[in-house]
């Protein structure tokens, strides 16, 4: 039986979307108000879906309080209540798009998990706006 | 890098399923209460979900903002508040069932979109009931 | 002890506002798109809260499988899948506002429950929009 | 044109997860206070999605209504306000998770459509941890 | 400056509605599903709001984090994956419907708050169905 | 009629929560992540509730496209997208708790609204801590 198990977590952090090999003015009208050198926030709701064969001893394909803890442990004990350009060194080089955000999160949990399990990233910026990765 | 990047949009709209093939008998059977000839509506939800590659120099797989505003221009103007029964030329002869709203949205959407990405459309009628499409 | 109960049940139905007494510029003017003669529709969510005294023989402040039926004898079974203005006799004579639609459903439920429990009526008419109504 | 189309059910249901091939011990200790032998509870949210041609005569991928009564004859009048250990007998050799809570309610709905069609089912034990599962 | 902080948590339990006074038929009559024997459950929803003057100097009402910390030692370290009826000794003698479930609540966190402070229960036993409380 | 009629908005922004006046070990043990000195942030949600009388020709409490604009010229333009503590003069000498950023958005919006009518603000930080304030 192969199926997928989630667990969705959240972090709320300040970020601000800047290219510094762009002039200012192009930073701004790309970015918009994202570019606000103060830098904004958002409550960020992040789901982990796993893939893989559920074992048919313990009928569970992972056990989601271990999962929640490698979500803790690997990205919201790192990125909550943080600024995520200037206390993050993962986007020390790296621009905090929600996009970019995934690609790291994604790397983190996948170096957690054992090599036989997907891994699939749902990251909410907004209710309204989400990015999914899956490592391709 | 190949991610999805999702924006959710809204209309309210009014439709009736009807098919003028079929008897009164039969549409009233068939459709039950969304047969009704006075009309009735909904609070439509939309997830407009696009699957690409991300720009390495920007972080963005699609700029949000650009696809809202092609979500407002090709949908939620033309149908927001409207009868889509009368007031939206698509569904002049296209019974509004959420299957076929979900396959005209497809449509005027993926006019406006580059080719190399791909687009998967969401549409909650109710919270309860929903369609996805992505073109085939 | 003194508590509140609530219910929520949801119906969906199309509606026009406008003032017969009032010039078709005027009505265009003030209601804006929810003026469109050929009607659009909403997905209504109602909640209904019962005050009262809580009975100790049963725990039970009202019973709510006999609050859900009374909202369904009431309000669902005659407004779902409707078109309020040409369907409901409610509003034959008043223009189905949020703040008209719980008026009607306020004093429709309070015919039904008993004098000492006092009654609140919330309809939400999009997710961003809602009114509440108590009697007075 | 193929689609999906969804429909979203609830059922209140207590459980409690025990493997009796295992000692007290390993039960509580991989289990946590899910082994309670005294069971808790969930409000278990189930998603059928169905895929298919959508009929180009009605509209319709499925008429939601005849999906709504198959969920219901199937598996929420079975489940709701039952304690899925005693009074269920899919699992009386059957440790409820919710990993096995959707591999059974995967097969009792597959019986009821038709094989063209291909069912996708998604199980919410809280709103922090689901599971899906597609027949494989 | 007077103003309410609100707390969301939940906790996920089974009950069974049984007054032992009545007889069984009459338990079965009156309770219906929620007297089954063998016990459901439900993923319980509870918002504590207080109510009070604003500390000036910190802009705090109250410290949420502190306010969280007495619902999990009070309520949900005590409720959460238990039986209400067998493992609470709140309820070995008091029937747990939402009603009963709030004023237990209410009166385990009132002992914990300022005399100063107005405290009020919302319990959520389903996203449709829930109870408010305060003490009177 | 006296009802009351509410509108949802939205905005995400950074802050910081410090007193000046306090020495830095009492600002992060008191305020603990909040007190992060490169800000973090978040996406509130405000819930601006009007309570009056409904005017009986037009059926409206408030127009609420009027009430819409209110909020957005006074609050969300110039909230959204910013740093509270550093774009916002209202915070120039106001910490930005939660308390504080509802007392300030009650006083903006009350100042648009008619002397008649009354206003209660509800300000959710995150999905799970909000705050409400009438001007009390």
């Amino acid at each position: 039986m192969i199926a997928s198990a989630s667990r969705v977590e959240r972090f709320n952090a300040a970020h601000r979307l800047h290219n510094p090999d762009w002039s200012d003015e192009k930073n701004e009208s790309f970015y918009g108000l994202c570019n606000n050198p103060n830098y904004h926030g958002h409550n960020y709701k992040l789901i982990v879906k796993i893939t893989g064969e559920v074992d048919s001893e313990s009928g569970y394909l992972i056990d989601l309080k271990v999962l929640k803890n490698i979500i803790r442990n690997e990205v919201t004990d790192k990125f909550d209540h943080r600024n995520l350009n200037l206390d993050v060194p993962d986007f020390k080089d790296l621009i905090p798009t929600a996009e970019n955000i995934a690609y790291v999160i994604w790397h983190k949990i996948n170096n957690q998990i054992e090599d036989h399990l997907n891994l699939h990233i749902t990251l909410y910026e907004t209710d309204r706006n989400f990015i999914e990765y899956d490592g391709k």
